[in-house]
């Protein structure tokens, strides 16, 4: 099954070096979901060949302008291409407000069904589910309310090991039943194990977005082992002071927080306009955390 | 003096094919003037290196999301490369709610002070001037509440020609006298003419920007005779019935309106995402109004 993420915009709050505000676009199995939505993000779904109405779940980390300010215009253009399909946005309470005053005074009526759905930053929470994964809201530690997005692929069910099952001489309709748990009783009254006629499922994997915030403690428990942490790491650590007051992280803490944590692997984005050249920042973090990755605009990422 | 129209984005609502919602940036000596401020436009501003602080004035059309946008994004980051001077915006009057409620939230208190002057569309009025210009603003005829702008060059004094007052050997003291009309009388008693002593400025210039609207005689007196007319031309002619339905215009139609006035010339733009290919749409403005040009993302246009 396909987990991937596409990095849409790997800049903290300027547009510079043709780096873009944060967006992120998350492939499970075919469905897409968008998280975050910084200005000019319709315009690089279609540089990477993304049909915006694909999407069916934005979600939203907090009301700073470069995590959101490409989010009304998106939703606009769902509108006049034609949308039909339920869009739903996932973030901080007063996202409806903004987004209602808007329609209010362009005079919009969506002639497609858009639910917003307010979060909130104190505990952890699922916010949505289906078949394939579930995704929650976490708190992080912002100068304004701000949360991070855990994707946890759902559990699979074993797959049948024909191998096994066609020497026995399993019947058909045995197999979803032995798929769910139940030991074969074959013919001659020996029993075998569902465990022995099944291969184990992948372990469900997942993907953790920690949009912008201060090291802490707090969030440490939402995050733990996941395959893939996409983490801020807007400085060096030489700027630390400067990261600590505007609430923000430095290369060196994103690859703490990995270690700490346990991820498989890091992914480091969010970078300040003052770093042309990201290598340092890699580099910074790879020295604590080595399977780092920078998040590079226009790169799928496995989780 | 320089007076010239750098055009920003060129698109209607939907970005595409490369072209952005609308924004343009006029040059009055050296004084930079943003008009609409669409999606994305602080990009376009980086990518044609226009530092952003040099503008002191942006003036807003209306309130739909491809004339506006990209507004906050670029407010904010003025805040955040250090800006210090004043910025004045001018719209219509709920875009200081909107404004507000955006940095409320992202609980943001700019640096440096922001104006905003709500504009009204029942009649032309003067809202800004300086000592190159005067901006009026005047009402369109759109969907929702719309002005054009109509930048005016001031009338400039009549320049010295020095090959007559050297000639005559007027004394320095006297030409600033000269300028502002006062005829010379020679000390052998002769009184010369100022008319004849100097040169006559060029003609002020004007430049009006009719954003979106449908064609009606209603705004026809507030842009006689200009020198350069930015008209939108979203469709076709074979569209026009869809034109009047989204209170648009078309290619023809801008031909017909700059024939009327009898501008100078005519640039045309906020091409729906239906024409990829622009030609069609010039070459019908041209079969009634010949000085007519496409509206192109990075070229100048000289007023």
């Amino acid at each position: 099954m396909r987990f991937e993420v596409l990095i849409l915009g790997s800049s903290s709050a300027t547009p510079i070096y043709g780096r873009h505000p944060t967006a992120q676009l998350i492939n499970v199995n075919e469905q897409l979901y968008l998280v975050d939505c910084g200005e000019g993000t319709q315009v690089q779904l279609i540089k990477y060949g993304i049909r915006s109405n694909r999407i069916k779940h934005i979600f939203i980390s907090h009301l700073h302008g470069d995590h959101y300010l490409g989010l009304i215009g998106l939703i606009s253009s769902m509108h006049l291409v034609g949308r039909k399909d339920e869009l739903h946005v996932y973030g901080p309470p007063p996202l409806k407000e903004i987004i209602d005053l808007h329609f209010l005074h362009s005079q919009t009526v969506l002639r497609y069904p858009l639910h917003i759905h307010p979060t909130q930053d104190l505990t952890m929470e699922p916010i949505f589910e289906n078949d394939n994964l579930t995704v929650s809201s976490f708190p992080l530690d912002h100068r304004i309310a701000c949360t991070g997005f855990r994707f946890d692929e759902r559990k699979r069910m074993p797959t049948i090991n024909r191998d096994k099952t066609d020497a026995l001489g399993v019947p058909t309709e045995y197999l979803p039943l032995i798929k769910r748990g139940n030991d074969y009783t074959a013919p001659d009254g020996r029993i075998h194990r569902w465990q022995d006629l099944t291969l184990a499922p992948p372990a469900p994997r997942s993907y953790a977005y920690c949009s912008d915030t201060v090291m802490t403690e707090r969030y440490l428990p939402f995050i733990q082992q996941v395959d893939l942490l996409y983490h801020e790491a807007t400085f060096l650590h030489d700027m630390v002071d400067r990261a600590e007051e505007t609430f923000h992280t430095t290369a060196l803490q994103a690859g703490q927080i990995a270690e700490n944590v346990q991820a498989r692997k890091l992914l480091i984005g969010h970078y300040s306009a003052r770093y042309k050249e990201l290598k340092p920042l890699l580099e910074e973090s790879k020295s604590v955390f080595f399977n780092t990755d920078l998040a590079l605009e226009g790169n799928w990422y496995s989780v």
